[in-house]
């Protein structure tokens, strides 16, 4: 639910304060201004805490007065006095009561410059700021938007100052204001008008900047607003009460990939003036597409989260002909309302109605060989209406395939409550084979729920039910078909693997395995939202084991193609894979292997980086051929063609200690091992990062290796755009798309680049903390 | 102390161990090649601890065989057995009982290949390489030098692999092997042999390859040794268990500023082969000046410390005409015994000698405001034969410049014991002028010795002494002349500027305080060490305050130059300044000051970095003005033109939590503040990394902008090298300066670079944690 507030100017409230009425609740300005934005159908009101007054006397105290001047002595003296204890008079701010605070988002001083190039400026705003600070912390303010960063060059003032802040008050929220780019760097076409984020002209002016009629901007200068953002919060050590206020003021166009890294990032606020609105045929005020879909990108990371709130200005300027004051916030209701993310989430039977709660959300992995399940995970995961179907599918296809006989023998092995072996029952009836199932199950308790379904569902002509361990247990004849449901997220990662070594033991030895193999890829990702979460945990252990994931508020920063080696591959990659059956598998005299050296791994990926951000960590992704061309997929590009709708896994998330800053074009090397010893198994992982050596030529992104997949998909995998609910302007913005913000630099694109190393984690989980202990 | 030891072949062993002697300590091929070593001059010996037959096993089970190969099954049975129980038989190792291991360096298998590209050849030599060192730790081997890394995209393998090595052995040391570069990068002039780290062809090669004739190379190629290094220690933490044996093959160019790189890291042993040597004239054989520095410099780098164990190889090959094989490890104690560091390290008066044990030690700051000192504090201190020297030529030359009147009035603010109280008298002795001290303390212990002193040596006509604290208590007149002693390590650190602020009441207004100013100076830093030291601090302060540290194996990481931006400055930067008396002060009607927001201060400087490595933290230095051309300096560059031979002050360290990894070419922003509230005062720094945006131009180091010092030294900075004093050899090397490793990339100098940032540190001590409490 986004919070439709407009902004009030301060000249606006003091007329508002004329006695008019006698209510007191609306006896002041502002309570005025909220009763007034109301009745037009806002939430609440954005106002700023102070007025000229305030500034008016911080600047003659705080500015150097000329040394000609015969007050100098006088002012300095005070400007001392101040320093000593810094605070307000009544006139100087625009609230004095608790009640005007609690529906009010509050803008603190903007023109205060905690980035000035001089000492004593940055020195007296910071003072300002904290005084500030103390009289909202006093009005019980639950968020106060700070002063936008205005100069790259102290933008580490800026953040310590920040960062002083946070520690000055307990409780309150502080939000960053910046740009969703700095428009002051655009270098065609440029309007020549103010610049919404370089010297400030007066308060009520930051939010009706018109915008730039053509967008033509490099790589570089468009994150650069985003560099100053992760500066600030990575200083502040990415304090949970620091968040993001994005002023959509400058121009968005449409289809740019580099807009994706807000959305790994906690955005509070939108501003959007009424300037960023343009005319639909009819004259009504609607949003260029670039915006739209950059606003519906953000609701969708925010889903089962707080969603922004929308703060709009300049909507009473009468910009556009129709529709009105109303008009504006109707339009950003009725996106919201029609965001496909959202109608998604409100649809039963849709993964992310299935998943809500659960984005971001940070789960151990199940340890089903460890722990007995319970029956309700069984019951939660037997709901997935396309795993067991897929199931089903593979049988079918095995037994049609296998040559027909008197008594074709299948195996379920790690049985649960049974969904394999009814799916099994079933392939055999529409298959019409004559085929037996041995159903194997360790876990005591699920093994009762089997004995009843023998019982009152499938008779003891079709089904053996046997009681035990995969990896000990004997059975009474080697079988045709081993079918088993051991992966997890990433494939392997419940130790599927070492608890097949034993069943193969089951399996002839031309015998069929479903699953056939599994693959396990990796991403590299950028998410405040899951560092945070990772770190939150008390314990090391935080940021040394993979955690299960519903992704959400994520950002993938792989681009396909060979970047500046020439050598990088896909956006996600295949770190490895396994077979089953085992070709060459050396074998001890039970038939189990001698060690788990087999069940080893190891890749070395690279990763080229449009685009820079924080690293934050992997996400582990798998996909599995069942038998044929079944099979289940959660890899992100080819899910929807493999199995969609599936629920049964989220992703995996291997997170990093500490972020890793990559910027625009670099590589990224990912070191990841699968590793194991006589009692566990377990997962390291590490990354560099590179650049091309100065003075070396670099590559621009190339068309990928084609990797050797098992499972064939579209080879365009991305899911056609649907048609915009409402009628759409004709966009300028549109022509500016992702290809015309391509560098500037004339970099000469022949042949990899020599590499110089930049940077790199730390290694994680070297002490082998695991989560799947069974050896 | 050098260790002196020959590195014994296999085979040379074997040969030993024919039965001749009936001496039991000497019935083993090792035991005789150790009593031959030490026969010749050697303290011990390096051997391999295992032998070809080992080689031969592993080989045969762990490469592939052949598919056609008839034993194939047999084979691969075999080596699965050995991977369930890895395993050595007597006939495969060089040792078996400790007394041979106590006096051995001991070399694992140098043929595994724990980077290998084929993952079963890692997993193989991994598991081989935890066999050796549990053989090793078996017999109580105290360091065991590791196969070298040879693979750079393979190197978070090996190193993931040294980090379980670390952990599968309880005390062992183990060393990494590493050529001081690498000389199959060489470029230009290579001479065709086996380079020293490809592919090994047997053991006993592998200190015996013919140095290259030439040896262009450029700056990345020169650090990838340097670089697989770091990768590897970062992997493993910093572990303390782990160190570097360096290996002198590759023939050392004169004057390379790259090798300081490896000062800074924890060298244990040095390999140097006797194709390393030249002949002189004479045809002894002598280290070019090249290896010769090099050797000197990580002696000077472990003064103090264990100096690197020296291991000669080849000696008894004939290489050179005169000598004999003792000539090589004479020559090496020769080096030694000659060594500047050494010999300044054994005679009295030298800062290296006052030092001795305080090398890369780490102490808290002193606080003398917040704590009385003792006695012995005092008497360390006033033992400084320069710095009470230059006090008094303060004192004398603010005397003469004094118009002489009837009674010009002193104020030695902080007179502790009194040292500046007697130099006063001197001084005023020397002028010739009639004058008289005020002498403050507020140390009630230390005043008892004042009393006594002036008792016994000054009488009451020449001096008064006043109990109390300058900040609060009155004297009974104004004085011409204030002096004081209560600089720090970086200037402002004890808190001078405030003492100095209340003690300027008792200052006429056109007064002379000595100091007259100070300034703060800072240069990034590498050092394992004082990182390794800052993190064994048990809490989060060990890298949130600065240490006072006697810095001995560094590297200042910075040089001169404009960078890539055009905009860096010196290799040691000016932070800020401090004046006394203070122009414009605002005070009180006491004559204080209302706020200390005046004695705030930040700095954000720009460091060009030439050479690649790891940043671990900033030095800070001060140097003061105390009257006129009178001062005191510990600037690298400059104290020995401004007050040489002072012991008083060892540089400030402010660590970094985490390993900064800087690129070759970079531009370091450094962020530093000094910051202040009621209570008290502390640092807090932060640092950006940055690189020339891909397509810019860069450009290479430009003479830096001339700083407005006030003390002038020659322009010059450098004291002359001295004179070797043995003959030198007419060395080949001589000509191959750090010019000619200049970069080979042709990168164009046309103006400053676009930058593009690559990585940040935390910002350092955001909760303001000081030591300086005073206000």
């Amino acid at each position: 639910m986004s919070a439709f507030i407009s902004h009030y100017t301060l000249d606006h409230l003091v007329q508002l304060s004329q006695p008019d009425s006698s209510d007191i609740r609306e006896s002041t300005p502002s309570l005025k201004a909220l009763a007034k934005a109301r009745s037009k159908g806002y939430d609440g009101i954005c106002l700023p805490l102070t007025n000229e007054k305030w500034k008016a006397r911080w600047r003659s105290l705080c500015l150097l007065p000329d040394d000609e001047n015969p007050d100098k002595g006088a002012l300095e003296q005070r400007a001392e006095q101040w320093r000593s204890n810094p605070s307000f008079s009544r006139e100087e701010v625009t609230i004095t009561r608790i009640d005007e605070a609690e529906n009010a988002i509050i803008l603190l001083s903007d023109w205060l410059e905690l980035d000035a190039p001089d000492d004593w400026v940055r020195h007296d705003a910071e003072m300002a700021l904290i005084q500030e600070l103390a009289y909202a912390s006093y009005l019980n303010v639950h968020t106060a938007i700070l002063p936008p960063p205005r100069n790259r060059d102290h933008v580490a003032s800026y953040a310590r100052a920040v960062n002083a802040a946070l520690a000055s008050v307990p409780y309150m929220q502080l939000s960053i204001r910046l740009p969703i780019y700095d428009p002051s760097m655009i270098q065609l076409g440029q309007t020549p008008t103010t610049p919404a984020f370089g010297k400030r002209s007066s308060t009520s002016s930051i939010l009706s900047i018109p915008h730039p009629s053509t967008t033509l901007v490099d790589d570089q200068t468009s994150t650069a607003t985003w560099e100053m953002w992760d500066a600030i919060r990575s200083i502040c050590e990415y304090h949970p009460r620091l968040n993001l206020t994005l002023d959509l003021t400058p121009l968005l166009p449409s289809a740019l990939s580099i807009l994706q890294q807000w959305v790994a990032e906690p955005t509070r606020y939108i501003f959007l003036p009424a300037s960023a609105f343009i005319a639909n045929a009819k004259g009504y005020p609607v949003l260029p597409k670039g915006t739209q879909s950059f606003i519906r990108d953000i609701m969708k990371a925010a889903c089962g989260q707080i969603q922004p709130a929308v703060i709009l200005s300049g909507t009473d300027s009468g910009r556009h002909s129709k529709g009105g004051e109303p008009a504006y916030s109707q339009y950003v209701r009725h996106l919201e309302k029609t965001s496909p993310a959202i109608k998604a989430m409100k649809t039963e039977g849709t993964v992310e109605n299935f998943a809500q709660g659960y984005q971001d959300y940070l789960q151990a992995p199940l340890q089903p060989l460890m722990d007995n399940l319970q029956s309700i995970t069984y019951h939660t995961f037997e709901q997935d209406p396309v795993k067991y179907q897929q199931y089903e599918e593979a049988v079918y296809h095995a037994l049609i395939d296998w040559p027909d006989s008197d008594r074709i023998l299948i195996c379920v092995a790690g049985a649960g409550r049974g969904p394999l072996v009814a799916r099994s029952l079933l392939a055999i009836k529409r298959a019409n084979r004559n085929a037996f199932v041995y159903a194997v199950e360790k876990n005591k308790n699920a093994f009762v729920t089997l004995q009843e379904r023998q019982a009152t569902e499938w008779g003891d002509d079709k089904v053996k039910l046997l009681f035990g361990d995969m990896r000990t247990l004997d059975i009474p004849e080697k079988v045709d078909i081993l079918v088993s449901e051991l992966l997890g997220s990433f494939g392997d990662n419940e130790l599927s693997p070492e608890c097949l070594d034993g069943a193969m033991r089951f399996l002839k030895p031309d015998g069929i395995s479903i699953p056939a193999s599994y693959t396990a890829y990796i991403a590299p990702i950028s998410s405040s939202k899951l560092y945070n979460e990772a770190h939150a945990a008390k314990d090391e252990k935080g940021t040394e084991t993979p955690y299960v994931v519903m992704l959400q508020a994520i950002n993938i920063m792989s681009g396909d193609g060979g970047g500046i080696s020439g050598k990088c591959g896909a956006q996600v990659q295949e770190c490895w894979e396994f077979e089953h059956p085992r070709r060459d598998a050396v074998l001890d005299s039970q038939g189990l292997p001698f060690t788990n050296s087999h069940n080893v791994r190891s890749a070395k990926l690279r990763f080229h980086i449009p685009h820079g951000g924080a690293l934050h960590g992997m996400a582990g992704y798998f996909e599995a051929v069942l038998y044929g061309h079944v099979g289940l997929s959660i890899h992100p590009q080819r899910k929807d063609y493999i199995s969609k709708d599936m629920l049964s896994w989220f992703p995996l998330f291997f997170p990093f200690k500490e972020p890793l800053y990559l910027p625009s074009k670099c590589e990224l090397q990912v070191s990841i091992w699968r590793l194991t010893n006589q009692r566990k198994v377990w997962y390291e992982w590490y990354a560099e990062a590179f650049l091309p050596l100065p003075g070396t030529s670099s590559t621009l992104p190339q068309t990928p290796p084609s990797e050797a997949l098992k499972l064939r998909v579209p080879s365009s995998p991305h899911p056609g755009v649907e048609g915009s609910p409402m009628i759409d302007a004709i966009d300028v913005s549109d022509a500016v798309s992702e290809r015309a913000f391509k560098s500037l630099d004339g970099i000469e694109n022949t042949g990899g680049a020599r590499l110089v190393k930049i940077g790199q984690t730390s290694l994680h989980n070297p002490r082998g903390r695991s989560s799947w202990i069974g050896l």
